[in-house]
């Protein structure tokens, strides 16, 4: 399967994410725990890939590579981990900051995401990607501008010092919890399928000792998690599960044979997606900037793809030289 | 004198001018006849050319290039008069559509001035310069999005057809003016002055008729344009006409030794400068659609302009080869 393919996939799936998880609100209002949601489909996406390992150990002749030694396993909790503080750091800065400015410093993971492939991967990124990148996060940012006669206008930066630390914070997390699972896939050539199992068992257990903690937080006045879990669940709400796993799933596959970049294209695509459909299914009203913010992206995703040649159609001298070189490579041969 | 010290200058005058025009109005109002600016900037430029000319004549061993043809003369006037109808269409597309609206379509010409750059003056430009140039085209548009807050919220894109369809046509008269001239300055090696001359004594003439037809429309009420002609200038109002003259003599100069490339991002570079100079000078609010233009501009700046070479980091095959091939060539000299 090629890396676009999936990577299309994704942004399609996103997208639908969080088209679904609207259409799951009753008069705006969430009637099941949407904390059970990522639980779910931690166990979801822990089945289908405990599924596929056990047919590849049936299957093929030579059993599938795993590395089952503890040192290679106890590096598995470490995104949960990651994600845990992350979740509490996003608390925190939403206690400084209010939704929109939160939302628009979210942006700020898409060049945090390039410097930590950049240092801590080694992925070497030519001056046209990084400015590919910039232009990313500034036309995610462009398309989620405040237009004139929306809400909360002046709370715009005007947040103490403390609130943008945090979002920085919140910024390198996300992006350090997505760059340390890139290296955990691609370490060693184990098989998808296992470290897929590995990673959502620690996933599942994470996510579990949070609903643990949303019970103690509350004193249990609502019971425990596991006898409310499926409460106020609706067809919808099993639609945004399978398909939260699913692009999880994808997320796996491309950290393995794509890469971290793909995966922030993909999933910012997505929210220009969303809102663009939103437009037709929720009768937004269409912004200026959201039209700026796509065409910015779009041009950011054609600089950073493709290939260099296509974009700067090399000079003629240099396509001459490499001419002269073919030639005289030649002919050495036609003397032998 | 190299093209881009020059490109700078124009940038930091066309900045000065807006602020200029802005100090010279009291209570936001012009005491002085703004028409008559334009006039007077194209004497100054008239004069100021004129005698570099005659100290050319007087002072080079050989007469300077000037072609005194009829057929080369009567091109000149041209400029002048795609400025006239440009002139008549914004008044007409003002008539359709609310300033603001008129501001955002106005960056636009930045495309059209690409496309007649190509087809007219048929110069090539790359995938990478023609992304650079819609690049420019959002960026200041991104930078002039009404925050929220701001006034005249729901007439934007509300306007009847007509008005963008005058806004187009205003947008390639504009680039056809730009792109015209630099063919003029370029079609032969007469020298700039004498070119010069001639584009600014039919300038002055037009801009005459024009302070002529004013005075028509309103049956000389106010007396003939001459006697006139200074009424309420101040200091501050000779700075905005010498700085009006001074930028147009670059901006010829552009046209014959650079391009109308340099000179679109020379005014859009001005136009955010001058954004961001009114948030200390006339403490305008700073918003972050300002901060998003000026760094899409910026990245945009650089794509067009640095060499493919520091952009891309061509692939270490292409400088194996090139290397081999210095190698090669190297060769058969020592042989001889």
């Amino acid at each position: 399967m090629r890396w676009y393919l999936v990577a299309a996939l994704l942004t399609l799936l996103t997208s639908s994410q969080g088209i679904l998880t609207t259409l799951s609100q009753s008069h705006g209002k969430y009637k099941y725990d949407y904390a059970t949601v990522p639980f779910l489909a931690e166990v979801f996406k822990l089945v289908v890939s405990s599924f596929f390992l056990w047919k590849e150990c049936q299957a093929s002749s030579s059993a599938p590579r795993m590395t089952t030694d503890w040192k290679s396993v106890r590096l598995f909790p470490i995104p949960s981990i990651i994600y845990l503080v992350h979740n509490n750091v996003q608390f925190a800065t939403l206690t400084y900051v209010d939704p929109s400015t939160y939302q628009i410093m979210g942006n700020l993971k898409i060049v945090t995401t390039g410097i930590l492939f950049r240092f801590f991967l080694r992925r070497k990124l030519s001056t046209l990607q990084w400015m590919a990148i910039v232009l990313l996060t500034v036309g995610t940012t462009t398309s989620q501008v405040k237009g004139c006669g929306e809400a909360s206008c002046d709370s715009l930066f005007s947040a103490p010092i403390q609130g943008y630390m945090f979002g920085l914070l919140s910024a390198c997390l996300s992006a350090l919890a997505g760059v340390y699972t890139e290296y955990l896939m691609k370490k060693n050539n184990d098989t998808l399928y296992w470290q897929n199992v590995q990673l959502y068992t620690f996933g599942a257990i994470f996510n579990m000792a949070r609903l643990m903690m949303d019970d103690f937080r509350v004193g249990f006045e609502n019971g425990p998690w596991w006898q409310r879990l499926l409460n106020g669940y609706t067809v919808t709400t099993w639609l945004v599960v399978l398909n939260l796993g699913s692009s999880g799933l994808l997320v796996s596959w491309l950290m393995k044979y794509a890469d971290n970049i793909v995966k922030v294209y993909s999933t910012s695509m997505a929210m220009l997606l969303t809102m663009l459909l939103s437009i037709f299914l929720f009768s937004f009203k269409p912004t200026l900037q959201l039209f700026l913010g796509i065409t910015i992206c779009m041009i950011s995703l054609h600089m950073y793809f493709a290939p260099a040649h296509m974009l700067v159609n090399l000079p003629a001298t240099t396509k001459a030289a490499s001419d002269t070189l073919k030639e005289i490579a030649v002919e050495p041969t036609g003397d032998s």
